[in-house]
């Protein structure tokens, strides 16, 4: 008789001060921080400007079980956040977590997720400075990340887009949107269905954005229309989209095809203008700037009701996500 | 007939922007900050070193929704996270708040948790800088606190604990223990249980600890024992408590009573020494120090088994809260 295999040790088990260690990370993660991880706070040296936001994950609004893994849940519980420190113009430095976790939770799914988050955070620049752990009924990561701004560098706003701006984006949205549908359809693995699972954010185009003269920048994580039209009233004008400027990812068309969408046209542009959580970064730029590489022109601003958004000359509705309503 | 009382807006009909319009609270909360509430993130201005700590309070882990009220919760989430702040020495000054609620929620208890969060906020002179609202099928409410520390001042790690160091502690432990226990026998007002309910840090007392000369600081989150026995290891040192020093509300021995304990004096004593939650300021001084008004000296730190804490010479073995665990 063989032995019976060790029964995984779960988060209960070990305490706290156990699972923190994991979730901290290395050591040797040095920041020149006066205080770094495992004090009541830490402390973050001398910086001109701090750029701070908070995001949640939650089990069954945000992510399920079965259809992710613990390290992509991590992974993107940082990315998102990172996301917004870009839209800002900054680069991510440190990276604060808050877990929720049932106490049969394993080390092993700890360890994942750790792995997850600092993955994630390095791939940005940025290290984990803090954490906090509590147990529930389903699985809640909070995270907090930081970034800093250069002496005298100019944060970017979601309203300073001015009437001529030409309005240009990261990467190729509706990807996020597609890949969950294709999930939920049963379609569990592929490149749509990853970038559901953790989004991307393009590292250093926010800096990028800011040195090139980005009049406003944001991340698109409720939908293209409704985040351009809500730049667009802040900034008090309106915005025009050109249809064929839109980059497209060909296999948005393949995933309406695999659904068997009635109109597959229609479905890809519906991903593309209303799909949510892709986090590339949308931003406007004078006439006389140079667009940043990774950057699409996809559009202008131009007078008019503020927040309204016209798809080649034709106003649109955004549909999107509303966090509190859902989809609309 | 009169007319049918008007049914209360729920988060899911009011949406987003308009739940998150009553979280970010007033607008003439101006810090000076080149961008505050309302874009992807917020931008603090110029700090000398930056204090940041995240905590999460979660619903049937934290709290039960008829055992306290909306604007409790708040004012609890802001003030646990404001303690470890103080912790380092330092005042808060702004606080992010990353909230889950199901749709069912009325906006008039949006309202209350706002006005929480705000008023404790306020009370230690911080505003609210940032916020996300998710939907989920229970409450979970992750702050993130952040206070700076002026140009030179020194942090204050739990780690700089030195033998001959007094040991000396804000407030009366053990009212949250003791309070929570009141709540689950069915006993719902009083003292003690709105200390469960809402901690009070002592704000001021971690800048006027630093500025004693404090070797070491940490609030009492999981336990006196617990947290000075943490101290104490970190510090590689051992401490003695004086039974006698401890300062004792007089109202845990009633709470003993009522409750019928066979020994009322030994249930007062767990609650002192192992009892959390209660967020007071822990603290060691150097003997030359004045140790600040405010703080009660309960013993003195020596040379010993690192974290090995003894009370009135005899060795004890901490009880009191592990997050993972639940109470030992």
């Amino acid at each position: 008789m063989s032995p019976a295999p060790e029964r995984p040790a779960t988060v209960a088990e070990v305490g706290e001060a156990g699972v923190l260690a994991v979730l901290s990370g290395p050591g040797d993660a040095y920041t020149g921080d006066p205080v770094g991880n495992g004090d009541d706070a830490a402390v973050l040296g001398p910086a001109a400007a701090t750029v701070v936001t908070t995001d949640m994950l939650v089990e069954g609004t945000h992510f399920r079980l079965d259809l992710t893994t613990w390290r992509d849940i991590g992974r993107r519980a940082v990315a998102q956040n990172v996301s917004d420190v870009l839209a800002m113009g900054a680069d991510c430095s440190r990276v604060l977590v808050a877990l929720a976790v049932p106490g049969e939770t394993t080390m092993e799914q700890i360890r994942e997720l750790a792995a997850g988050i600092h993955g994630e955070a390095a791939r940005s620049g940025a290290v984990v400075v803090g954490g906090d752990l509590t147990s529930a009924h389903l699985v809640v990561v909070s995270v907090t990340a930081i970034g800093t701004l250069p002496e005298g560098a100019r944060p970017l706003r979601i309203d300073g887009a001015a009437p001529g701006d030409r309005v240009a984006l990261t990467g190729e949205p509706g990807r996020s949107a597609a890949g969950l549908a294709l999930l939920l359809a049963g379609h569990a693995d592929g490149p749509l269905q990853q970038a559901h699972r953790v989004p991307v954010p393009p590292i250093g185009s926010g800096r990028a954005a800011r040195l090139a003269g980005a009049t406003s920048l944001t991340d698109v994580s409720d939908g293209l229309m409704r985040d351009l039209s809500g730049m667009a009233r802040a900034s008090g004008v309106a915005a025009d989209l050109v249809v064929d400027a839109l980059p497209v990812d060909p296999r948005l068309g393949e995933a309406a095809a695999i659904l068997g969408r009635p109109d597959p046209g229609a479905q890809v542009m519906d991903w593309i203008l209303d799909g949510g959580e892709d986090h590339g970064l949308l931003g406007t730029f004078p006439t006389d700037s140079d667009v940043p590489a990774g950057f699409t022109v996809i559009g202008t601003i131009r007078d008019g009701d503020p927040g309204e958004v016209s798809l080649d000359g034709h106003p649109r509705t955004p549909g999107g996500w509303d966090s509190a309503r859902g989809a609309n």
